[in-house]
């Protein structure tokens, strides 16, 4: 079977960074994004590339590891723990998610718990205490990348080519839409726009939340 | 002689790329950050690590060469050209500048005549042409960081010890001060209160731009 990563990030506590996120799980072939509580997110930073990934949403913790089990994937946390080998010896043996910390605060005890394994990136100076989490997710995806030995995407010129069309991203990618999940994401989407939440493309078209993402090419 | 690795940054535009670039760079062991042309930033996103890396500023990318070159520095553009090996294959022989090119254009022809040589990030997906800058910089400096054998730093429970006093930073180490560029720096200082630039400590006192770098410990 051919390997797959997937990233899970629970509680994102920026709503930005889900943007940028999205720009490099795309590039470095993620299969899906996965949000675990909250699922409003700002695609500030993404360059487009949230139509371009899958994203799935899970109420909790143990329900995003039952689904990844189901797919046979490990559950690798990015973080310092005293087992956690560093990212570049690839401590990888088939297809992974990744789970990613809150910004602040790192993996909590009920995230490590759902964890198989854990890397982290070794740093050398003393000018901060940790990464920006997109960028050590970004590490972590391209490390994964290598290993597996993910197919090259083709280039023209200095860019890779983004594919023609976003893939298609039907409901059923998605958590089941019942009454109350779309007035939650009605109020997720006005409380961004009193936040005052933007999309990049300045066209005044904000694509903030997960409703928009869902019903891009529908 | 101890290996040694420079980031040298020509023109970025969107100055608050500088504060977590900044933080990646020390993360990484980097020795100066060295802006060339414009040279006001933002520190948001830096996390306080301004004030643990050098800045150095030059007018001219044939300046920051000589001062490169002087210090037996390879210059390694972080490009997508013909002949840029992946940076997975730690194509390096000696202490490295790395050069980043503007967000929108990627490294302009003048800049790529600086260079060595050059290393890409391989990408696997069709969603984005190239990575957000601070993302490419952070995994071509962790390269580098692994092959160079850097000491890791020492960590207590999940997070890497920061130190406890930033580096010394005397006026020596940037660009002499005329009046012309103190003039320069007060404008762009009016300019970044205009555009609502502003500290991420969120204390008023905004470190935005050289000027108040230079000035943090004297």
């Amino acid at each position: 079977m051919a390997l797959e990563s997937y990233v899970v990030v629970h509680n994102i506590a920026k709503r930005h960074n889900v943007g940028t996120l999205a720009r490099s799980a795309t590039a470095f072939g993620v299969s899906e994004l996965i949000l675990v509580g909250r699922r409003d997110f700002n695609s500030f930073g993404s360059h487009g590339s949230t139509t371009h990934i899958r994203f799935r949403h899970f109420h909790s913790l143990q329900d995003a590891r039952h689904f990844l089990k189901e797919k046979d994937c490990d559950i690798c946390g990015v973080e310092i723990t005293d087992d956690a080998k560093p990212i570049n010896q690839h401590p990888f043996k088939k297809s992974t998610a990744f789970l990613l910390g809150n910004e602040g605060t790192g993996l909590s005890a009920k995230e490590c718990e759902i964890c198989d394994f854990f890397v982290y990136i070794p740093q050398y100076g003393g000018g901060t205490a940790s990464l920006n989490v997109t960028v050590a997710a970004s590490i972590v995806l391209h490390h994964f990348g290598v290993w597996a030995g993910f197919a090259e995407r083709f280039r023209d010129g200095n860019k890779f080519i983004v594919a023609e069309k976003p893939m298609k991203q039907g409901r059923r990618n998605y958590c089941a839409e019942t009454e109350e999940t779309i007035a939650e994401e009605r109020k997720a989407r006005r409380e961004n726009a009193a936040n005052n939440f933007f999309d990049e493309t300045g066209n005044g078209n904000s694509s903030s939340n997960l409703l928009d993402a869902l019903f891009v090419n529908d």
